[in-house]
């Protein structure tokens, strides 16, 4: 393909960039490939609910229009628009019985801004951050971003991917900056104890660590209720982040927020270098402030009806995956995701090697659970948003799929 | 403020973040402090349109609307949703007559957000990037940022803030990554010749260097039309920065978008690095992708009606600062900005002092010249945005504040 002149004059691009990787969208241009010959793929790679029968309520569309209608096209503050940090502060004391002022919170280009920030905030290079295995590629993508070291703590399959205290603690080190819970978990489905919560705390508290709180799922669960590190924190400095994009089906806006709850002031500094990176890019989209607005202050009862038809998918495909020869899976408590685990492993040189398999022969994509961090070595994640008809064709070619490659 | 307690065990953030200056934010919270106590402040530092009585077009709202309506709230593709892309072909062909695929282009959140992903992409720690001096701050914050060196290149305020090839030429050296260029001009308004253009892209050429060029006010001309290197360039790589926010006049959406013109496919490497970033972002905001569609593809009468406005603004500004003791300022030919010199100086330390001292006293807020790099120092600059009364009574109070200042 390249010229012997481009190779000599090719401009190298930074070591920064070219280190990330995006498991979820890497897996799409095999994907793609396939569907320029006209296969039809079922994916289920993407956590996106608005590609399904999920959008986010009237209420919330229609708040979004008439900001733009009436002229809400201006640049707004760089923390966010006050409104906004007001209703997160009532949506957070009711969730989570906090008690934070607009001050405590800051509106993002969703959670991913988020976490661009906070790790842009506290890592120099060769600093390292715990965040869990598997857990959700940019949390191990942008801590190497900013040249520092993802520090991937253990969670327990056989224990429903509960975090490994013990393994948290020996690795924490003087160059540990932060502990990253992801609660509901993205890729798992975990919802973790309130015994796993204040155990994460009191090692935080030991070592003087802060504790960033990804919590965009939290009222989608299925069995128990998500309880969050910042109802029970004394004195340890925890950052929630949420959202628009999940809770609230909007995640083509990429709308988000995040706050401190810190009662004793050990993030000042964070928190101005986190307005200082805030300033720079000016400020999140003006007129889908209006729509999170509405969207945080509205009725929930939309909420309901979507995790009605979410357990039953969640139900369907935990049932039928455990049927599938060579295959195993915990039941996922919350979010719209299952992360089974490849048992017959004698067929494929690893879980990459599987989904890529499991794409061109059973045209279903899923993606390759080692994407998400050591801990998801031969495993794979599969998104439930579907509805059963396409779950159950899915599962079909995936089990015929299985028999054939196992000769069962 | 702080127990001593706090002052011990507070977290440190990076050294990356605390280094980012954003003097157009900046100088705002002494302003507040004003407003607060009930004093009146004319800002005239932020260009934002959308504060004034200028909109986006109403068939850009009602695009935008429709999409939210009808379901356009997914995640879309990372490098941005086809038919806007196409859009952009179309626009930048009839514009530049550039011969682009959509494959070119990418879409972003605003200008700032191409920045981040061109200058992430090409910066190791150590390498430069030769930025305007006078600059938009984050060509310099953002260069910073990523461990780089702005490498600021002269712009001549006699000659209309015209670029000083010889000083680019004297700058370059085996760690100099790209030349950005801004035409027309933030914050000093000038537009480039077309010589200008051809001796920047033969100096690239001759380095094997890709020209940045920030093209984000190009219909906003007054005198002159505005020449892209796009336009011109043979074999230099060319990478064009638009978007929605001035031209369009919808700053809130947080729209942009940037094209590779690199006739001998020496970006190979840094697109796909630009695409990693990209992909962890998962995507821009996807229902003001369609409103952005139609900005691109629908009528341009409104420009014709706003440009009138501007000028008749910026002709005003620029007859009472040249009547201003103490005061002289070059013409500006695009953009809304004019960006004065302050040639009485016995009175203030630097620029920062001077700008203070008008908002305190004159209660009209400019930024700092110094804010916009080592060229700035001693100017500050302004934004005409407003209509002519509110000028009027800006400049009358600054008239007055500088005639008792100067003891004239």
């Amino acid at each position: 393909m390249l010229k012997d002149s481009m190779v000599i004059e090719m401009i190298h691009a930074s070591k920064r960039a070219m280190g990330i990787e995006y498991a979820i969208r890497d897996v799409v241009l095999p994907a793609r490939e396939l569907e320029k010959q006209g296969i039809k793929v079922i994916r289920l790679n993407i956590g996106d609910p608005g590609k399904y029968d999920f959008q986010p309520p009237k209420h919330m569309k229609e708040a979004y229009c008439k900001a733009i209608m009436e002229g809400h096209n201006y640049y707004g503050a760089s923390e966010g628009l006050p409104e906004l940090r007001e209703a997160v502060v009532q949506r957070e004391k009711k969730k989570n019985g906090v008690d934070i002022t607009p001050e405590d919170v800051r509106i993002t280009a969703a959670v991913t801004e988020a976490l661009q920030f906070i790790f842009g905030a506290l890592l120099d290079p060769g600093d390292n951050i715990l965040v869990p295995s598997p857990s959700y590629p940019p949390y191990t993508g942008l801590v190497k971003f900013y040249g520092g070291i993802p520090n991937e703590y253990l969670t327990v399959e056989e224990n429903g991917w509960q975090p490994d205290i013990d393994d948290m603690r020996k690795r924490i080190d003087e160059k540990t900056k932060a502990i990253a819970v992801i609660n509901p978990n993205n890729p798992t489905g975990a919802l973790y104890e309130k015994k796993t919560i204040r155990d994460i705390l009191d090692l935080a508290g030991e070592y003087d660590l802060p504790v960033i709180s990804d919590e965009i799922y939290d009222l989608m669960t299925y069995e128990g209720k998500h309880i969050s590190p910042a109802s029970l924190t004394e004195d340890v400095p925890v950052i929630v982040m949420n959202g628009m994009s999940k809770v609230y089906f909007a995640t083509g806006w990429r709308l988000g927020y995040f706050y401190y709850v810190d009662p004793e002031n050990k993030l000042v500094e964070v928190r101005e270098a986190i307005d200082r990176m805030a300033r720079i890019r000016i400020c999140p989209n003006t007129p889908g402030q209006f729509g999170a607005i509405a969207g945080l202050t509205g009725p929930m009862d939309y909420l309901k009806e979507y995790m009605t038809k979410l357990k039953e998918r969640r139900d369907y495909i935990y049932n039928r995956l455990n049927e599938i020869p060579g295959i195993s899976t915990q039941k996922p408590q919350g979010a719209f995701y299952i992360f089974p685990k490849i048992e017959e492993r004698s067929k494929w040189k690893d879980d990459k090697e599987f989904v890529l398999d499991a794409l061109n022969e059973a045209h279903v994509l899923f993606v390759h659970g080692s994407g998400f961090g050591k801990a998801g070595k031969w495993h794979f994640r599969i998104v439930f948003l579907p509805p059963v008809e396409i779950l159950e064709e899915a599962m079909n070619n995936f089990e015929a799929f299985m028999k054939k490659r196992l000769g069962a």
